[in-house]
């Protein structure tokens, strides 16, 4: 190899190198910011700050060993997701709350949040229709017999939780028609109307980008995380009565239960 | 008021109500085809249709008691989560597919996929690292302590799955350093090296949309929605060894359980 190309040659690979270097750098600060992020994240949601602005960067960087580059990273990563602000003057302050939902009892909303406020639904959609069949199905009503459907918007203290699309077989259904579902659960409604207690819900969760329309009535941004629970309720007896498909702002519910390694 | 000034207001009514008949319309195609996506998405999850293109939007909006416009913007909405496409000549296909997690018993993911495939562990970041208070208060050890932390891609027959931060005591920490983590779920290698059962865990889930550098890791598209799952691990006599932070491709995986009504 020529002189000239051998030089050439070396100077590549060590721009290469360099660039490899940087890379690594800035990947390896980037898992730093994730990992300090989460535990922040885990702090912020259980109220572990006081009220009023995050402490300094310096006293986190400090209190977790971390540079004040990645402290920094962190709460960028933070803000993204909508948690904290940072305000002139003032610092780091917590501006969303995230409301637990029990995974551990099966709870109507309006139960599991009563200490945090108010659940109030507006209902956008509510009238019988025919049940397609994967509906009639897991609701155990012919193919093509009414159900009542019902669309809600509910929301804590006046912000907006959840949408929920939900489907009643019409025995029971039609006794909704004319219930406060403004300001009641429908789990107590149909425990108040079939006389008889919940026995168990089969749940599945997803984390799915919400689409442009449902972020617009959930006021969320579009493509906003969202938590979908799709949960099929039964009475004590077995018989299935509640079919719901419910979009929970991300930024605003977690849901905390207890798992057992024996069954 | 002038006669054409009574005109003009009559038009601008007619416009007004031509808009918000139009903006109303709008509403209820995207209130059905969200209905509609809901349940083809159940569909398709459970795998109730065919291998092969999903049927004819004719066909689907007979069976769905749904206009074609309707079918054609649900499967629209299904297309932009990533789970169908359209291809042409063929038609719409599934091409994405969510492996269930297990809510029910605390179980590894290796364990919970089993019948699904083969899940392998790609260690980012493996190393002893002084527990930052909230970590070595919720695995009751010294503040400042050092733990192990783990940092793994976890793939399911070589797809990027979740990318999990662990942190497990040093005193049980120090045999996983020898450990197969490439191949082992950890709850496994905890059990063997402890020699006892875990016992329970405290879970928290949540939606978040992925980070850029996480959504990198990941393989998905920045600001993807991820199912973020905390997990506090105890042996069944109630010592803390594992927490994690785990954060789930929500284009891959579901999580599904039973609740009941009754503690």
């Amino acid at each position: 190899m020529p002189a000239a190309d051998r030089i050439r040659d070396h100077a590549a690979q060590g721009a290469a190198t360099t660039v490899a270097a940087h890379r690594a750098r800035r990947r390896l600060r980037a898992d730093r910011a994730r990992q300090l992020a989460d535990l922040l994240r885990r702090q912020l949601l259980t109220g572990a700050f006081a009220d009023g602005p995050l402490p300094h960067e310096d006293l986190l960087a400090a209190d977790y060993r971390a540079s004040r580059n990645t402290v920094r990273q962190a709460l960028d990563l933070l803000r993204a997701e909508g948690l904290v602000d940072r305000l002139p003057g003032v610092g780091t302050v917590v501006v969303a709350r995230k409301y637990p939902h029990g995974l551990d009892r099966l709870m109507g909303l309006a139960e599991t949040l009563r200490e945090h406020g108010r659940v109030s639904n507006e209902v956008r959609t509510m009238g019988p229709a025919p049940a397609p069949a994967p509906v009639a199905e897991r609701l155990r009503v012919p193919a093509g017999a009414d159900v009542l459907y019902i669309e809600r918007l509910r929301r804590l203290n006046g912000l907006p939780l959840s949408l929920d699309l939900t489907y009643v077989p019409l025995d029971i259904g039609t006794a909704l028609l004319d219930a406060d579902l403004e300001n009641t659960d429908v789990f107590r409604l149909l425990e108040t109307i079939t006389g008889r207690p919940l026995g168990h819900a089969e749940i599945t969760l997803e984390a799915v980008n919400a689409d442009a329309h449902s972020a617009a009535v959930l006021q969320a941004p579009r493509g906003a995380a969202v938590l979908m629970l799709e949960r099929l309720t039964h009475l004590d007896d077995g018989r299935p009565v509640d079919l719901e498909f419910i979009r929970f702002r991300g930024d605003r519910i977690t849901m905390s239960g207890l798992l057992r390694r024996s069954g």
